[in-house]
């Protein structure tokens, strides 16, 4: 038997031009996609380890952290979740998973699979988690490690309280693990100063950059109790010490540990570049600006915020709530086939009951707000139509 | 405290054009580097999974292969090697490792990280393993899974017999992972007529594709076995069952899994579709030419190859013994200083002790392979005039 070749490949490359609204990947800038077409470099070459150590830098800043482990995981935006807990949890720790969405579940998810004893401390649905629920929990569990997303973009809520939680698992003897993908460039963020132990972030939101490479960081505590565990990390692809001396993180000789993409590499490397020039404030306070004039128009359209607490709103994934009587999927689809803009629905929870618009990176600025507001009315607006024609069939 | 911007952003990005005829990864075409600066797609748009269903179909063809667990891990290589081991071992399993290099030994890294009894069956120093060799191992040990590179990129060493090894896996009631990272192209595989349980490869070798995205097989046999596990395997990123739903493998519908790099699909897609379009055997009688021609130029230079047995040598990595009194690095530093050439080193046991010199993909040619027989010379040479020049210092 002879498998032959596909037809498929046969036919041209096909990548129509979308402008990316939904909860992410969001769009690329020009700078960003050209550089992604230079010339390939060795996963050794002093010229990509030259580039690792920019980006290196870059990440600090972005998380305004001094750790020397900061680094970037070669796998999608999971694979930090992932190496955040391959790498704390031992078997039969007790973990704490703070559940303000669908992230917390798949941290659980991945936490067992590791060994750990799972807990979870859930927020009332709508609602970022209050310190004294977090506290209680502690008090019932003990934690040795809690995770907790800063933004959790199926449900668009916000947990303003990061900084008492570092110092809550430092009065517990627990290790902090943040998720920043959806959040980070919408919200400040501040490593060292509240005592977050690992945190992570997706280079495809605010940042800008391609899907593919996960920056992290570890805190000198978090890497203190990673050097004295009694067994390895149970993945060798996560294992932040390997790929931290490859990163060139410990003042060691770099040692291959993977064939890293140069070419994502150079995407990230731009997509910082321009973050750090535009300055992180600058960032934070463009998206906070843009999500709140989205929240002003969604209001003169008659429409409603999913998560009802102003402060509890995420500014870079914005949830609203479906009105009575539309269908969520064809207000995405009239938006796509119409306009080619990306306006998502709902994910876990929140499925048929939002739309998530995203205003990250290229997309936050007060252009895109006004025009996706714009299609989001005319595309409601359509979808009713829709339905009194399909009823005039009847 | 605050972190400043770093000042080396701030500099422009910095990517020399440099010919790469190391060990991987391999220069990429023109058409694979421009498909990467097309705007980035969603995870989910139906384009996106359009280009992944191309891509499926050319991974079964260069596979040879009808299986549906047919994807690509989203990682290097080594994410290849993992989602093969996380899927197939349980806690407590025999696994056998081949070893002709240091793949065997990354491989038993893996496993017993999972949990399994990990059992080494080592070919002597420069050759393969022979048929005789493996069946005793299987005799002494019964593994469930067994694990062999078809080619070992640290030695340049072949593995001709993975057919019978088919055979004797199913005999023995054990499942087979070949690790074709370095070989797929440069020599024959067939997957389903080998009775091979699981092949991956690199993205960024002969297939001329980047670096970030890892195609993969399942045979029916190994999907049935992973289905039946009484855990889960230990790695949510590597699950192959719930990959798989989201690259559309198992006819149900696709649910999001972690968000692919659209960027690296465009690449490999591109670089699947060429290789497709010049045919399998093409590429691989391409490959083995030019690894021939090599071979004799390397003779007519006075040269040794370090696998004596021509029918033991990989093609697309081959091995050069480093001559006496020649210090390797020199001569890499060289070709590379004057002629931005890539020409490698050994790894693990071949450390100082060969050349490394890829013939893969875009620099398989016989242009190619003529240009870094008379960069080599040139460069021992002069590495030799070097160490006379210094002696003639005392």
């Amino acid at each position: 038997m002879e498998v032959p070749p596909p037809l498929v490949l046969k036919r041209p490359l096909y990548v129509p031009s979308k402008t990316l609204m939904g909860p992410g990947p969001s769009n690329c800038s020009h700078r960003v996609l050209e550089a992604m077409s230079n010339p390939v470099l060795g996963h050794m070459h002093p010229e990509c380890l030259q580039i690792m150590d920019e980006v290196k830098e870059g990440i600090k800043y972005i998380f305004q952290t001094l750790n020397d482990a900061t680094m970037c995981i070669s796998g999608a935006g999971h694979s930090g979740m992932e190496a955040a807990l391959c790498n704390l949890i031992e078997d039969g720790d007790v973990v704490l998973m703070g559940i303000t969405g669908v992230w917390g579940h798949r941290a659980g998810d991945m936490a067992r699979r590791y060994g750990a004893e799972v807990h979870y401390v859930e927020a009332s649905f709508g609602r970022a988690l209050s310190h004294e629920e977090i506290t209680f929990a502690f008090e019932a569990h003990r934690p040795k490690v809690f995770f907790i997303a800063q933004g959790d973009s199926s449900t668009g809520i916000i947990q303003q309280n990061i900084r008492e939680l570092g110092e809550l698992c430092r009065k517990y003897d627990c290790f902090l693990i943040v998720d920043t993908v959806a959040s980070l460039g919408g919200t400040e963020f501040l490593m060292d100063e509240w005592k977050v132990d690992v945190a992570y972030t997706g280079s495809q939101k605010s940042l800008g950059g391609p899907a593919g490479l996960t920056p992290i960081s570890f805190s000198k505590r978090a890497l203190t109790r990673i050097r004295k565990r009694k067994t390895k990390p149970k993945v060798y692809y996560f294992d932040i010490l390997l790929i931290g001396q490859y990163w060139g993180c410990y003042g060691t000789p770099r040692i291959y540990h993977h064939t890293i993409s140069s070419t994502l590499l150079y995407g990230l490397r731009e997509a910082l570049a321009h973050f750090c020039a535009v300055g992180l404030k600058a960032v934070v306070r463009r998206h906070q600006e843009c999500s709140k004039r989205l929240q002003l128009g969604i209001e003169e359209l008659g429409l409603e915020m999913f998560v009802s607490r102003e402060e509890e709103r995420l500014p870079t994934v914005n949830t609203i709530k479906v009105p009575f009587g539309v269908d969520w999927k064809k207000v995405a689809e009239y938006a796509m086939r119409k306009y080619s803009v990306e306006i998502s629905g709902g994910l876990g929870p929140t499925v048929e009951h939002v739309f998530r618009i995203g205003l990250m990176g290229e997309n936050a600025t007060v252009e895109r707000v006004d025009m996706v507001l714009s299609i989001l009315n005319e595309a409601i607006q359509s979808s009713k139509l829709g339905i009194k024609t399909d009823l005039s069939k009847i």
